[in-house]
């Protein structure tokens, strides 16, 4: 100890990026600090790129109000003692959570989903859900979660940070493909995998905005049966539909508990409180019989990463759930409206900037969601990060390079637009910024 | 698909709890959940079991005023518009937390330690920051975490998550011993195994309420340097003094920064925000030679499990820092005099129920930390579950059995007291009772 002669151990220690965890150097995630970095440097451009919410009507004073919606139920309502109450905003608390009634209520009521409050575990919004979910169920090296292709990020680097093999599934025209995700799951196991689960979006998906028909749902379903393999479900964006009507998810249609079903505040509530869920009903048998819910399980490694969720943010969203009644869909009349507008705004000034003649003429394409927060567009040039700074920088209007969310290339000449952080005036402006920015390449790639 | 000829496919599917990860049977998480499973049988029991903080002066409105504290804050001493302030507590935030500048001004004030609010990471718990901390540190199977043993089982839990090789290090009398650390550490490297941080709680530890000398963190630190090793110190406890002064942590001392330093407000603030931190101040050197900081990496992990932290949790902590003019020692005078008494009330009973010649007669003993909420008791018996539940049902006191603590044996006949959530009062009549039950099991184990 104290080695004098070794002066070179006395400098700061400085570590090596390459002896870190693999995922710090995951490509995906340079990619979104790339994306994020550009969207830093041009604040004043319009962005397509941020999937984040609408403020909406919230208000900065809403949150205490909540506060005392939520004590106010717990001493008037269900007869709680003062000492009790504060000792529920105050104390580390049930690990699963303290409003799981709240949510299975409200489940009941916008989606038909019946499930027991133990089954919810309520999570530090929805990405702990998936961190929880993903440790639980995959143990062993050549357990392989597929995921449907193009893909959110959060469940793909949820699956890095565990070290988990992925086997990304191609998207058909309208969203997940049943019949490719049996040829997923035999490629798998032909390749001495073992599908594990699925990671599925079936409503206005992140970021393709494709959603799955009832009919793909039933298959799907009969598919995990058949195959034994689990679905994670995840359904963000299932309030927001265009055109047509909801249809049931994947855990409404779920007979053989099959499904865990993946929930998320973010976009009917708020973002900030970080409050999500996972609705985890299935059985688990241990090596003497006995009998637990997955559940259970889930909270044996949720003390060991949150030990609970804020009893604070649990507190606020327990207040609006109450002030709504447990029917979120309805509490959401006016964001659906204002969503709703903002698609169908993008959508017709893309339609008014690129007639079809126009679109065929310049190899320009997109898609048509029938809700949710985004659409594709397809373009006759390579839509990457040098490409984005372009657009950034002389038309002043961002995106996001589709590239981003794949595991296995694809998507490079395709443009995310999310339309649910801006006004429909901004919307217009932003597409007929974008429209003077893909005009100009599709020229410049000849076309 | 839709094979009808298979009927054992229709059923409801249970999961095999040996299919699912490993952690989910670690004796530890059993070793826990029976003791919680105790502890709810036996509710009318006095229950020197729980580490949670006294409630104190809390109150149930505390939250919205400290919210407004906060909000008030950002409008009229920073100048932010009410759109602004709005969309720091509604929406998504900065990955590594908005209250990092608090809480470095609050580190400086309180315990010297000068770091950037660039190098603190602001988790949803402790909790979080250590699983953060050891996915960035341990990327291979020889990686090894060397922990301080007795050990925190929120440490080694989320090691086991990780599936992280762990090295105990047997305490001396006096806490951590950085002898036995230098051991471990060339006892790992014979192993084969790469040796790259210790986990250490400095002050009042949990389950042993040890401290070490202001000389042994000296000797430590030097044989981190020596032996390239990284030092994970949490420090929950430092504020609730006995007796003597404050002792300056390991990241005061650190002139290499070789000390992650691991942050908690759960017991100097309220568990139920789940707000903690980690200081994380290293350098990071990428293969082109481009330097971040480590907590720069850390904010790609937690974007990956829980996208960032309850904006509401941290402007609750954000507010009462800001009332206590983020110096929470003085904040917390009255805490930690209410915590010295009950730790001198806790050692005095004790003293009082066994004398000097009654505990040589009974072979009983314990140890005096210097302030925690901690202490161990040595018994000439079994303290397992069995003799918890013994205790629980006809003597109406409750303990934790310290043998939960250990990795590699160890404690079977000692029993953690912790006196943080009782009153005076409630420790003396736990005393009492406490003694007649060890003065029963001694008598029949023969002494």
């Amino acid at each position: 100890m104290g080695d004098s002669t070794a002066p070179a151990t006395r400098a700061a220690r400085a570590l090596d990026l390459t002896e870190l965890h693999a995922s710090l150097t995951d490509p995906v995630l340079d990619a979104m600090n790339f994306l994020n970095e550009v969207v830093s440097r041009f604040p004043e451009a319009l962005s397509f790129a941020p999937g984040r919410p609408s403020e909406g009507t919230f208000a900065t004073d809403d949150p205490a109000r909540y506060l005392r919606t939520y004590t106010d139920h717990l001493k008037y309502e269900l007869g709680w003692s003062e000492d009790r109450v504060r000792a529920q905003l105050f104390q580390y608390g049930r690990t699963n959570g303290i409003i799981h009634d709240l949510i299975a209520r409200t489940l009941a009521n916008d989606e038909s989903i019946h499930v027991s409050p133990e089954s919810v575990v309520v999570t530090t919004g929805c990405q702990e859900a998936m961190l929880l979910t993903l440790r639980a169920l995959f143990a062993r090296p050549e357990d392989t979660l597929l995921v449907s292709s193009p893909c959110y990020v959060g469940i793909t680097g949820a699956a890095r940070l565990l070290d988990i093999a992925l086997c990304p599934v191609q998207e058909g025209a309208t969203g997940p493909d049943p019949k490719a995700i049996l040829a997923g799951v035999r490629q798998t196991r032909a390749a001495g995998g073992r599908p594990r689960a699925l990671y599925v979006v079936p409503d206005f998906a992140n970021p393709s905005g494709a959603s799955m028909t009832v009919a793909a749902r039933e298959q799907l379903l009969e598919i995990a049966a058949q195959e034994d393999l689990l679905i994670l479900e995840d359904d963000p964006y299932g309030f927001f539909v265009r055109e047509g009507s909801s249809r049931p998810t994947l855990k409404a249609l779920d007979r053989e508990r099959r499904v865990l079903h993946l929930g998320s505040f973010a976009k009917t509530a708020m973002p900030g409180a970080r409050v999500g869920y996972v609705v985890a009903d299935q059985e688990v048998i241990g090596p003497a019989g006995e009998r637990t819910l997955l559940a259970d399980q889930l909270s044996k490694i949720k003390s060991m990463t949150t030990v609970n969720t804020s009893a604070i943010s649990q507190a606020v969203i327990g207040g609006l759930l109450i002030e709504s009644d447990c029917r979120l869909r309805a509490a959401n009349a006016d964001a659906i409206a204002f969503y709703r507008t903002n698609l169908n705004t993008l959508l017709d000034e893309l339609e008014r900037h690129f007639p079809a003649a126009r679109r065929r003429e310049l190899g320009v394409d997109w898609n048509r969601p029938d809700g949710g927060f985004f659409l594709v567009v397809t373009v006759p040039f390579l839509a990457d990060t040098k490409a984005l700074e372009h657009s950034a920088r002389n038309f002043g209007v961002l995106w996001t390079p589709m590239s981003d969310f794949y595991l296995d290339g694809g998507g490079s000449t395709q443009l995310r637009l999310s339309c649910s952080a801006l006004t429909p005036e901004q919307i217009r402006d932003g597409v007929s910024r974008l429209a003077a920015f893909i005009t100009g390449q599709a020229s410049r790639a000849g076309r």
